[in-house]
Formats: structure tokens, sequence, C-alpha cells
């Protein structure tokens, strides 16, 4: 990379400020790494203190910033979007997986594949799935029998979708999830726990990205549903006949518990959990680490175990917060009646 | 499906009220879900207004079920049983591996393979282990050295289970658990933690389930001891030495670390998480989320950071969400005491 | 294994004290698996009580220890360091993994392999990657294009690392773990979630060990950093652009969240979280399932949802457990109050 601060002003349709047009670039860089040479981008407030004393050449910065920097401010409308544009026109090539099926790919019986797939070394597709076009098969990755995956979906490396699971187009699946391991599911008889057939599927629609190791569960009937959209992240857990709506967040260590049913664009937040057969509303906010008890109305933000509304939480924390204050209080008014007591003429 | 109301009630064993029973069912479903021609069932108290509302032309209820719904009743003594019954007898077939070593399986030497085994595509069985009869190895799966698997055992793709594993008969083990990983075990020494030799084994009895992505770590020495019986979900963390009584339930994402014994019958909710060295007594039930840091007498019910028994933090709980009347009150003790005061006469 | 007592003193340099040095040691075991004829450490002191009813025949015990057992002591500077070291001469020889290249791993252009390498079987070890001498990939495990992996390093079966990942020398790598999936970022747009590349990599330094079924996530630019001598657990997520310094240890089903930078020796203790863009500093401690909200400076032990020093958790968690006596003492001075008007002259 070697690329002029004018240049990239054009680049991101930015305007410069602060420095010449001229200065060289040569690698791009979060605010507290970079160095000489690098440009960075300012996108979150609690970095401005850093920004201020940043080694950066250049920093991408709002349209409305004004504050005094070192760096050569290029403002733009949107600072974390055009630096995610700078790093890709600027990164290394990412890596394609050709069209074409591996020598050692193990194919089914009554498999259908698309136009253009990439079938990678080692895929296993069991008999009567069918690949939509374009779609790439990772190495290693296990596809059990009767499975639909539609197009562009991208499969990463040791990834296991088990028999019959529904995937629509441009998902994508990091390397190690499960999709359509038996849901957890027991009858408990004569001292013993005895397995429920988990005979329902996963259905998967469009755009939906499911991270690193995580694990959405068939359904025992019916189907565990990732609506449209939906991201998931590492080590996630779906259990069977969840019901996840569209556009929603699920942030690394979650946990959704059976037959629990998400609205639209909820948001949980790294660790929290939900116990089973509830619902939470459309764009309801779960905070981190907190454990779901009961339905959520819509647009609620819920925080700590059990959760209840933020504002709940954060006055009662206050409160406990202030309790040695009010035992000092109390104790005050002890002392006080005490005294009080021995200067009131005795009682008759 | 195609089957009136009367062949199932026939099926399950159930008896037809409020209906005729030559009504036609066409599929299966959750209350929530279900549609005209569903059958579904009323297994869990919560969704008695669901019932009540529901589209499904029967449910499956309990014999002392007395309620006024829409759908044509058949009581059982399990409607959640007798719908598991249905779903099965209506389900697709489940998919079935059949005996077998596929051309591409790599086996070590001294391999012992009971009658009709399925060994799938790219499984690798290392040298000096023995496996029994009509046990399934999944695609991928990897099973290292002088491991002994029993008979009937079903392990699904891309599980790994490392050298020297000890599994009884009948077990399942869900796609990508790792079995008999290093214990997380070192020694600080020079500002540097050395790793202790994790040199004793995994041993898993009869009937044990183990579920998606979970990691059981083998011993320090001696062994990690999943007893007979017993479920474990996914995502769930079992560190080296513990012991895990028969029979228990330990859900999902939930952990217990090093040499932790478990009696029978424990239950383990989502999220929990108990430290080292401790001991909980049989049926011992851990609350979601909940972290254990010492041990618990058989039959206790904990809940909470740390644990405590679930009455207590009740309790505890309850006195928080009225701290904000205590405070109150104090404070009018406060004005009174300061009223008083200005109406006593002056102490001389 | 068939030893004296004093053969085993003679290995770990200890003496004899309380029993004859000719007894015969046939095994190892924990103190509270011990039988006769076994020989225990006493290592913790919560196992003192079990340690004067075990019935092993011989205990290694600390220089300074002065109780009375029923067991011959060894006396050692560190019995836990020399059960090791006599649990490692007298267990199974461990597993190795010989020299050679296995007839099934695919192996891209460009690929360097160092000396007495060992390439299991179906591994796979794509264009442009360079593997140094003697160093260990296991079965299925997929390594992506350009990626670098220094001397003397154990890759376990199944394990995925990404592209252009780099790691040093003798690195461990546990089975499931997921190197360099992409990390969790997008730009909301539009009502949809719309990806950001994540073209950085994951860099591991010398000596790190990572559990089985961990996540290390890619950086979105520049590198996701886990330093030198650092230990992590099972199921543990690293996101995009962590930084974790040298010797720590991060115990299992821990996270950290994007950008966050842990310092040297820090320890997270099982379930702990953390969120994004803070840091930690060198030697921080944070409790078992805590929740880190804010940046913590160096030698603090944090605990708690939010997380506070462990002081202060003490002291507000001792002050709700007496909430019950406060609430008594409150009443007290009502009733008092009100007797006390009611024999106060009344106001005029």
């Amino acid at each position: 990379m070697n690329i002029t601060v004018g240049q990239i002003a054009a680049l991101v349709g930015g305007k410069v400020e602060g420095g010449p047009e001229s200065a060289i670039i040569t690698g791009v860089a979060s605010i507290a790494d970079a160095n000489v040479g690098n440009i960075t981008f300012f996108g979150n407030a609690r970095y401005l203190g850093a920004l201020k004393d940043t080694k950066a050449t250049a920093a991408l910065v709002p349209v409305d910033f004004s504050e005094e920097i070192p760096a050569i401010k290029i403002k733009v409308a949107n600072p974390s979007l055009a630096f995610s544009q700078l790093v890709e026109k600027t990164a290394p090539k990412p890596v394609v997986f050709h069209p074409g099926i591996h020598r050692t790919a193990v194919i089914g019986e009554d498999v259908s594949l698309g136009k253009d797939v990439s079938i990678q070394p080692y895929a296993i597709i069991e008999s009567g799935t069918e690949i939509g076009d374009r779609t790439v098969v990772g190495a290693h990755v296990y596809i059990g029998r009767e499975t639909t995956i539609g197009n562009d979906c991208l499969i990463y490396p040791n990834v296991t979708i088990r028999e019959r699971s529904l995937l629509g187009n441009r998902i994508i699946i990091q390397s190690g999830a499960v999709i359509g391991g038996d849901g957890f599911g027991y009858e408990f008889e004569n001292g013993r726990y005895v397995k429920i057939p988990q005979v329902g599927i996963v259905q998967i629609d469009d755009d939906v990205e499911i991270g690193s190791n995580s694990t959405i569960d068939r359904a025992r009937f019916g189907r565990t549903w990732i609506q449209e959209g939906t991201k998931i992240d590492n080590l996630v857990q779906i259990a069977h006949n969840v019901t996840v709506g569209k556009h929603c967040v699920l942030v690394s260590q979650s946990g959704v518990s059976g037959s629990t049913k998400l609205g639209n664009y909820v948001t949980l937040a790294g660790q929290a959990g939900l116990v089973g057969h509830i619902e939470l509303g459309d764009q309801v906010i779960v905070g981190a680490k907190s454990g779901v008890s009961k339905s959520i109305p819509a647009r609620e933000f819920v925080f700590g175990i059990p959760a209840v509304p933020d504002k709940e939480f954060k006055i009662r924390a206050a409160r406990v917060n202030r309790l040695g204050k009010l035992i000092e209080r109390v104790k005050k008014l002890e002392q006080l009646l005490d005294s009080n007591e021995k200067s009131l003429p005795p009682e008759i």
C-alpha cells in the first residue's frame, strides 16, 4: 500500500483538513496501534483521548468533527464504513474457492449440484441433497441426507449440517458450527431419561450468518427456524423448536432454550441466556450476561439475573451501592433515639 | 400423513371427546403453530391460554383435563409421550447408517471391529482400538489409539475421541464433541506456566448422551468419569478428573471445573458453573446461570452467584426489591425525629 | 507399576516418614479415590480432612507438613509437581505421531514443510503455507492459505486454522478449536446488517496452548493477537482485534469482546466475560462468571456483574445478606418513635 491522503479522500468521498493531500499512507491501523504512515479512523467516542495522541499520519473523522488532533483529518459521513472500504481495497486479496468438485469429495446418490459450485477436499454430501449455484462447500464439511442449500452460500471447513436441513441463499456458516444436531429432549421414566426422537428440522433463511462452533439443534418436530438476515456469533446455542426472527443479533456465548421465540431486530448481548417457552417482542435488547426468565414486550431493554427492565436494574443497583449509607443513617437514628429516651421524663 | 382422530386415539390408547372420531388429521404441530388439520398436545400448563385459541383440529390432553377448548380432545395418560409416539410414527424415516466400512476409512493396526459396525467416510480409527457390535462411527470422526467403544453406540460426524477413552454401550455423541482433550493443568514456575501432562483417560458409561461441541477433558491421572444414563447438552465443559454421577442432566453451556464430583440425578440448568474440588449430593439442582462455589448437600436447590439455597435467594432478592420503601421509611423517621427534637424541651 | 516407597522418594528427591521404605506402591490416585497400594499427594488444603481418612499407602506432602495421617509420608518441596513427575514416569507411554506425510493428506502448491513434520490422515494444507520442524498436523486438520506455523507445534485432530494465520513455536491447539474465523462485524444499513469484511489475521506467539472447541476470530484489519505463554481453556471466545498479553490464563467458557486488550499475567476465571474496547492491566484477576464493563487497573481483583473490586463486592454482598436485620431495626425504631410520640406532651 502506497497511496496519498488526497487519493484516499477521493476514494472514500472525503474532504482533507489540517495537512497536505500529498502525504503518503503506507498502511491501515487502529488508533492505538497506528504509527507514522498509517491511516486510522474515529468510530467510537471513547477513543477521542487516544486519537489526540495518535501517531497516525491521517484519520477518517465525521463531517462535524472539530477537535484538534495530530493527524491529517479526512472528513466523511461514516468513518467506520469508509475505513472498511479502504481496508478492503488495500487488503490482501480474499481467498476465493474456485468452482469445481475436488476428487476426494464423497457425493451420494440423487445429489443435485447447481452451476459453479465449489466442493472442497473431503467434503461429504449425502444422498438426496440439493445445492444451489455458486455455493462453496468447504473442506471436511459434512452435509446429511435430503438437505437443501440455496445459492451463493459459503460453508467453511469442518461444519456439520445434519439431514433434512433447509438453508436459503447467501448464508455464511463459520467453521465448526453444527446445524441440526438432536434437540435435548427426554422423558423421565422409571428413574431413567428416555430419549425423545427429534424428527424435526432446522430452517435457515436468506442472508443469515452463523459463527464458529455455534450449535443449532433440530426440532423435536416441525422446525427450529432462523429467519432472514439474522447474525449469530461464535459458541451460541439455539435449542430445538426455537424461532429467531429477522435481523436479530446473537452475540457470542449467548443461548436460547427450547421453543422460545424471538421477534425481529432482537439483540442478545454476550453470554445472555433465555429460558424455554417464552417470547421476546421486536427490538428487545437483552444485556450481557443477563438471564431472561419470562416473556418481554417489544422494545424493552432488560438486564440482570433474572432480567428486569434496565432502568429498574440500575435503580436497584444504586440502592444496593448506597446501603452502607442507609445503615449509617439507621445507626444514627438509633443513637439519637437512645439519647432522646434518656432525656425524656421517665414514664410513670 | 392422513389419519382419523379415532385412528390416532387407538394408536396412543386414548379416548376421544368433544368431536367426531372421523375428523381427518394431516399433520402434527405445537399449540402455537397448529392449523386446521393438525393435532397438537398439552404438555405444559403455561400453554393453556394458547390451547384455548388453537386452530388445531385435535389435541392430546391429560385424562383429568376439563377445560373447554376448540379442538377435539384425545385423553391420554401422558400427552407429551403420546405425541412423541405419534410424531415418530408419522415422521419421515430416520436416517439409518448401514453396516459396512467405507473405502475411505483409515483403520490402524490391531483394531477390533464388532458385528455389523458402520464406519462412515473418512472416519479414522487408530491402532489398538476396539469397537462393539452395531456401533456407528460417523463421517470424519477421529478415534485415537487404544480406545474402547461398546455396542450400539452412535457417534455423529466430526466428533473427536482421543486415545485410551473408555466408552460403554448405547452412547450417543453429537457432532463436534471432543472427548479426551488435555485437561487444563499447569504449574507456575519462573514466571511461566509449565504444562502438567494429562495422562489419565475419559470413561463414559452406558446410555450417556453428549451434545454438539461439548468438551470432556481427559484426567490428569486416573479418569474423568461420566456415569450411566447421564445426558449432557451442547457446548458443555467437563474439566479433568470430574465425576458426574448417574442420570444427571447438564443443560447447555454449563461447566464443571476440575475434580468436582456430582452425585446421581443432579441437574445443572443452562449456563450454570461449578468451581473445582467440590461435591454436589444426589438430586441437587443448580439454577440457570448460577455459580456454585462450595459443596452442596443432597436434594438442595441452589441459585445465584455465588449460589445459595433458592429460598434464601428469593428472600434476599425480595428485600432488595423493597429497598426503595425501606429508604422512604428511614427518611420519614429522620423527619419525625427532627421535628420531635425541635419540640423537646432544650437540654440543660 | 510396582515400586517401593523408598524408590519413589529417591525419584522425586523426598524424605520418607511414618512407615517403611520397603512398602510396595502399585498405582497413583487422588486422595479420595486412593486405595491400599496407591500413592497420593496433598496439594490443596481443603483435602486435609480427606487425607486423614485416606486409604492410600503413601502420600507426597510438603516439607513442613506435621499432621498425623494413616499413609506413609514422603516429604518434598512441591508435592503436586512431584506427583506429576511420578505420574508421568508410571503412565502409559504418551501417543507419539511419527514424522511423515500420510498418503491421504492434501497439500497445496508452494507449501514449505520443515524437517520431521508429521502430517496425519486427511490433513489439508492449502497453498503458500509454511510449517516448521517437528510440527504435528493432526488428522482432519484444515490449514488455510499462506499460513505460517513454527517448530514443535502440536495441532490435534479436527482443528481449523484459517488463511494467513501466524503461529509461533511450541504451540498446542486442542481438537475442534477454530483459529481465524471471521470476526463478528456488521454495519446496520436500511434495516439490514451488512457484513464488514474481516481482512486481518490471527497471530499466536510461542508456547501458547488453546483448548478444545475454543474460537479465536481473525481481525477486522491488523491482527487478533495471543502473546507468548498464554494458556486458553476449552470453549473460550476471543473476538476480533483482541490482544491477550503474555502468560495469561483464560479459563473455560470465558469470553473477550472485540478490540479489548489484556495485559500480562491476566487471569479470567470460568465463564467470565469482557465487553469490547477496554483494557485490563497486568495481573488483573477477573472472578468466575464476572462481567467486566470497563477498564481495570493493574493488579486489581474484580468480581460481579458488572464487576467491581472483590473487596467492594464482598462488602455489598454482606450488606445485602444483613438486610433482614436492618429491616428489623427500622421496624423497632418506628415502634419506639410511635410510642415516644404518644408519651410526648401534645404540641400546642
